[in-house]
C-alpha cells in the first residue's frame, strides 16, 4: 500500500512549516523549491543594509529536513499543475504525482503596472535583491566622494524609499543609521551625515497598518535618524535621474541617484497558473481566494498558504506576514494528516495575530500586541528576542545575535561589500 | 608646503599594510582599489565551500583606515600610469598625482594560454569566483539527486580539481568533508559519500613547495576524505564533459560535470602597463622584476609589492603569499618615510619566512616552520590561531571563530547557498 503523497511547492515559511508539521504523519512529502535554501525574509533588509550576511538569514532546506525521513527536497521550478492527473510538472520535464498539494510560492514586488521602474528602483524579495540594494547604497557614498560637482553630489547623497510600510521604514531607518553612525569619519570629501533620506507614501501616515499613535512615534524616531517622511505623495514616474511625484500641492520632481521600492506586492505567478487550472478566483494582487480550510475552488486536495493565499477573517484580510504563513502551513498539514488517517477535518482556519513589530534603528522600534502597545527600547528588545527565536538553525541564531551585539555597541556593519554588478 | 604624496594602487595585503605602516609618516596617502573592501584571500576557499560568508573574510578598506587621517580611499580602476608627469589616471578620467607610487595589484589565475577553459573550470581569486564555485559544487549534488541515469549521476558526483598546491589541497579537502560529513543524510536518492574527488597535478607530489614528508602526510589525510590524488597528470583540454589529460601511461578522458582550477597564477595586467611605461622587465608569469629595494627599473619613486613583484632571495623566488605581501608593503612604507624625512634609505628588502601552513580538513593540516614541521591537529590549531590573528577587524575574527567552532563540532556549514547564476 502506497502512502499518502504530499507535494509542497515553496520552501518559505508556509511550505517549510507545513513539511515540519507533517513530521509524524503517515505521508511521504516532496518539497519543491527553485532555491536550495529557506530565507528568513523579515531580516532581508539587514542584508540590504550591510548588517548581516546572506548566509546568516538563509538555511538549506535539506538541512532543515535532514532528520525527517518522510521528506525529500527537489531543486526545481514548477512549469504546470494538473489537478485531474494530480501531478506537478517541473521545467526539467519531470512529473511529480501528489495526493495532496500545498502551494506556498509567496509574493514578489509589484510596480503597479510600471515594470520599467524596477531597474531604477529595485525592490526587496530575494537575496540577490538585497545585495543589489547594498551595492547601490554603498556605491552612492563612494560616487559622492568622487563627484566634484556640488549638485550631482547632492543627488548621490539623496536616497528615496517609496512606500512607508514596515519594509520601507526599516530600510529608511537603517540607511539613516549608516549615514549618521556607521560611515562617520570614513570619508574625506563628503560628510555622510549630510545624506538626505526621503520616505514617500501615498497614504496619510507611515506604518498605516499600525495604530496612529505608533505611526507618530515611528515618525519621530525616523526624524532623529535624518529620515524625512513625506505622506500623501504619489509616484508618477521613476528614471535614472530621480522620482516624479504628485503631491497635495501639485507635481514635483525629486532628483536622486538611489531609489528603493517598498510599495507594492503581488502574488507569485503560480497563482495565475492555479486560477487557470482550477478556476479559483484571484484578488487584485493576484492572490488565490482560498476556502475557509485553505483549499482552492472545488479541489479539496489543493491548498494555498502564505502570501499567495487571500483570506478574510472578521471582515479583515489576514496580513501577508511570516506568522500567518507559518500558521497556514501548519493548518494545511493538520488537514492533510486528518485526511490520511480518515479522521474528521479540523475546524476552519483562524489566524492568531500575535502582534506586529517594526524596527526603526538601534534600540528603537514600535510594537502592537493588540491591548499592549509600546515603542523605543522595549519594543526593540521584543523584536530582537522574537526574531532570534524564529531564525532557522542554531548556528545562524548565535551569529546573528553576535553581529547585533557588535552592531549595537559599535554601529559597525560587517557586511558592507560592493559585490556583483548590473 | 605640500606634503609628500603617496599613491597606493590595490587594497590587498601589500597595499593595506603599506598604508597602515605610513600612519605616522609626514605623507598624504591615497589608496585606489576597484573594490571597496580588503579581502582575506587565504580563507577564500572557505567561502567557496560554504564554511564562511563573503562578509566574514572581507572588510571595507575605508573602515580599516577610518582613524588614519592622512589616508583617503578612492574607489576606481586604474587606466594608466605616467612616470614622467607622476600621475595615475583612473578610468573616470581623473588624474591622481604622486610623489611615491606603490603598485600592489596582485595576481589572477592563469590558464596557460587556454582562456577558453575558464568557463568550465573557474579559478579562485575574487569573492564572485568563490560564490560561483560554491554554486557549482552544491548544484552538482542537487543535479545528481534528480538524475535518473546512473552514468550521468556519477559525472555529477565527480569533482576534479586541477593543481595540488595549497589552494587545490584545501579545496579538495573541504569538498571531501562536505560529501562525507556535511551533506550526510540530506539526500534521499544519492549518497553524497559516493562523490569522487580527484586532485590532479603535473608534478610528482601534492604540495610540492613543502618538504616531501609533509606532502606524504597531506596525501594520507586527503585519502581519508576520499580525495584521490593523481600526480604527473597534465591537463590537455577542459570542456563541459570533463577533462582530457596526458598521463605517464597515455592520454585519458575524465568525464566530470564540475572542474575547479587551482593550477596557475599570473600577475595583474597592471604589470604589463608598468613594463610599457617604465621599461621594467617581467617574468614569465607577468610579474615585475623589482630592484632589491622593491623599486621598478630606474624609477626610485615607483614600488611594486606583493604578488605583482618578482624578487629572488638566496637564489629562491620570494613566494606569492600573504606574509610576503605584507612585508613588502611595510618595507615600501619605510623606504618612503625615510625619503620624505630626508633620512638614509633602509637596507635592501629581505623576506622573513615565518613558515607555511596548508589545511586539509577538520583538525588536519601540515605546517612547515623550517626547523619544525608538524602535521595533524597541532598544525591545524596553529593554522586556526594564525588566521584568526591576522583576519582584519575584531568582529570578523569573533564571527569566524564561532563558525569554525560550530563547524568543528557539527560538520555543518552555514553558508551553503546556491545564489546568482551564470
Amino acid at each position: 500500500m502506497t502512502r499518502h503523497r504530499v507535494v509542497i511547492i515553496g520552501g518559505g515559511f508556509g511550505g517549510l512549516y507545513a513539511a515540519q508539521a507533517l513530521r509524524r504523519s503517515p505521508v511521504d512529502i516532496t518539497i519543491i523549491d527553485k532555491r536550495n535554501f529557506h530565507l528568513f525574509q523579515p531580516l532581508l533588509y539587514q542584508v540590504a543594509t550591510g548588517g548581516l550576511s546572506p548566509g546568516d538569514i538563509a538555511s538549506p532546506i535539506r538541512a532543515a529536513l535532514r532528520n525527517q525521513s518522510n521528506a525529500e527536497v527537489l531543486l526545481g521550478e514548477v512549469r504546470d499543475i494538473d489537478p485531474n492527473a494530480r501531478t506537478v510538472a517541473l521545467q526539467s520535464g519531470r512529473l511529480v504525482p501528489y495526493d495532496s498539494l500545498i502551494v506556498a510560492t509567496g509574493a514578489t514586488h509589484s510596480y503597479f503596472g510600471n515594470p520599467q521602474w524596477e531597474q531604477f528602483a529595485p525592490g526587496l524579495k530575494t537575496l540577490e535583491d538585497a545585495t543589489e540594494m547594498r551595492r547601490r547604497m554603498l556605491y552612492a557614498f563612494e560616487a559622492a566622494e568622487m563627484e566634484p560637482d556640488a549638485a550631482l553630489r547632492r543627488q548621490w547623497l539623496r536616497f528615496v524609499i517609496v512606500g512607508a510600510g514596515p519594509t520601507g521604514v526599516e530600510l529608511a531607518g537603517a540607511i539613516g543609521e549608516i549615514a549618521n553612525k556607521t560611515l562617520r569619519e570614513e570619508f574625506r570629501r563628503i560628510r555622510p551625515e549630510e545624506a538626505e533620506i526621503l520616505l514617500l507614501d501615498a497614504g496619510d501616515r507611515v506604518l498605516s497598518v499600525y495604530p496612529a499613535e505608533l505611526s507618530a512615534s515611528a515618525e519621530k524616531s525616523l526624524i532623529k535618524l535624518s529620515v524625512r517622511t513625506r505622506t500623501k505623495v504619489k509616484v508618477t514616474a521613476i528614471d535614472a535621474d530621480g522620482v516624479s511625484v504628485e503631491t497635495p500641492t501639485g507635481p514635483e520632481h525629486i532628483p536622486a541617484k538611489t531609489v528603493f521600492w517598498a510599495a507594492g506586492v503581488q502574488a507569485s505567478p503560480i497563482g495565475r497558473l492555479l486560477a487557470e487550472r482550477t478556476g479559483v478566483a484571484l484578488d487584485r494582487a493576484g492572490r488565490v481566494l482560498v476556502n475557509s480550510d485553505l483549499t482552492v475552488a472545488s479541489h479539496p486536495g489543493i491548498f494555498a498558504v502564505g502570501d499567495l493565499a487571500a483570506i478574510t477573517q472578521d471582515g479583515k484580510p489576514v496580513p501577508g506576514v511570516a506568522p500567518a504563513a507559518m500558521q497556514m502551513g501548519q493548518y494545511a498539514a493538520r488537514a492533510i494528516t486528518a485526511r490520511a488517517q480518515n479522521k474528521p477535518a479540523p475546524a476552519p482556519f483562524r489566524y492568531w495575530d500575535k502582534g506586529s513589530l517594526a524596527v526603526i534603528g538601534r534600540a528603537s522600534a514600535v510594537a502592537d500586541f493588540g491591548s499592549v502597545r509600546f515603542t523605543g527600547l522595549m519594543a526593540w528588545l521584543a523584536w530582537l528576542f522574537i526574531h532570534l527565536m524564529y531564525i532557522v538553525g542554531f548556528q545562524n541564531r548565535v551569529l546573528v545575535f553576535i553581529q547585533w551585539a557588535f552592531h549595537y555597541f559599535t554601529f559597525n556593519r560587517g557586511a558592507r561589500l560592493i559585490t556583483g554588478s548590473r
